[in-house]
């Protein structure tokens, strides 16, 4: 991903105190071109120990407090944001934060449902409509679309494609509210793609492959770092084609 | 749809105070061929009026209490639709009852995309939960798939296609709730027909056209005598190629 966020300025990512969203954090940080102000988001900043570890040793990194199924929470992170990214406006946004609220036919409830519905569909929405001013701002006055202006960056999952979701590909993690959440998280892109392509706002969701993470667990094939630097190429390289997609993280495009 | 319910012994139909629910349940009663129970569900029976009177007229017509967002509630129901059916089972279950939480992303909140997603994603998935043995008693020991042994209808819509969100025809019904409640419907309905086929149950999602009800408004093309006459053909006509499929009320298959 060398060089492919050489013109984002500002980037926020959130959840990011583990997993994916901490390895964008390091990667961002450690690369050679790396952007002016990265923002990570966790929702309990004083037990991120790996992420304040990497704000000591990288000046660019800015932690904030955010809860993404609070809309208190979010509203105040919004206001640190803009303090922060001020007058440079927020160039990409990841939406990464998420969870996987196991359950199968069997064992799934309405509150589980639920649960992971908020945190991975609408949280994402919550926090895009918090962020828009900064968005707006960052892609006045710009031409083309992509993270040198403004974009929204939704991680999905593959197991969000209702249509791969078949044959032998669904016999394995049958997880009712994850699958449910990220279709639905699909929705609310393609949805937000048309709203905000008059500002010049890219929108697009992601799936980062099957990475060796807390929940991604031990027998994924993908390290973080090898899941976060195709994801970062990915995303550095998005244009006006991209706009309203669904990516794998080798950049192929995804069925819904 | 003359016939096309003949090998339809037991069918129940959420939402059927009014609207399409209301329509199905008068089409299917007043057929030539009328299953021996229609079992007709209402949140509050004693406000619904016009299904009462059906009732009144039809004496397979039954109508039972359920209200879809209540756990409680659904498995009230299922006692009840269990000791209406007994040893029958269930033929035909079609989750109709749905909401429209009307907001663009101006006026999205989390909780009106929860308060959707409850009553059109969740509820079919928990209904169809707890009616699991009857659906299985209908259709153990038949061939095929299809309405003479066992299947779950789920009402989705257009709106819940991320394809077709694009271009001119994104440009109308910028819902947010609706269309991500669809789209999560949608995947539920794909989960289900992948986990219960091994039972030889049918689970496919249905886009009803639209109908000049309540929800879609005195400007819908269709009348829901249209509609429910289209729905009902193509219900009826449900093989096993259609399992796990998303059909438009004329039959053609919908991408997600």
């Amino acid at each position: 991903m060398s060089g492919a966020f050489k013109n984002c300025r500002t980037v926020m990512v959130t959840g990011a105190s583990r997993g994916l969203g901490l390895q964008i954090v390091e990667s961002l940080a450690s690369g050679s071109y790396s952007p002016g102000k990265i923002i990570a988001t966790a929702r309990d900043p004083s037990k991120a120990k790996e992420l304040q570890n990497l704000a000591g040793k990288y000046s660019n990194i800015h932690i904030i407090t955010l809860d993404v199924v609070s809309q208190d929470s979010i509203e105040k992170a919004g206001d640190q944001v803009g303090a922060l990214v001020q007058e440079e406006g927020l160039n990409c946004l990841i939406n990464n934060a998420g969870i996987n609220v196991v359950a199968d036919f069997q064992t799934v409830t309405a509150e589980k449902m639920l649960d992971n519905f908020h945190t991975n569909s609408v949280a994402p929405l919550m926090v895009t409509k918090t962020l828009l001013p900064l968005l707006k701002r960052a892609a006045a006055g710009g031409t083309g679309m992509g993270i040198h202006r403004a974009s929204v960056i939704n991680m999905s999952s593959l197991l969000g494609s209702v249509e791969l979701n078949w044959g032998d590909r669904a016999n394995n993690f049958k997880w009712y509210p994850y699958r449910t959440s990220k279709s639905a998280l699909n929705m609310v892109t393609r949805c937000m793609a048309v709203d905000l392509e008059e500002d010049g706002i890219l929108c697009m969701a992601l799936h980062p492959g099957w990475v060796r993470t807390d929940m991604g667990g031990p027998e994924a094939p993908l390290s973080p770092e090898e899941s976060v630097s195709s994801v970062l190429s990915v995303i550095g390289g998005l244009t006006e084609k991209d706009h309203g997609g669904f990516l794998h993280y080798t950049g192929e495009p995804l069925p819904w």
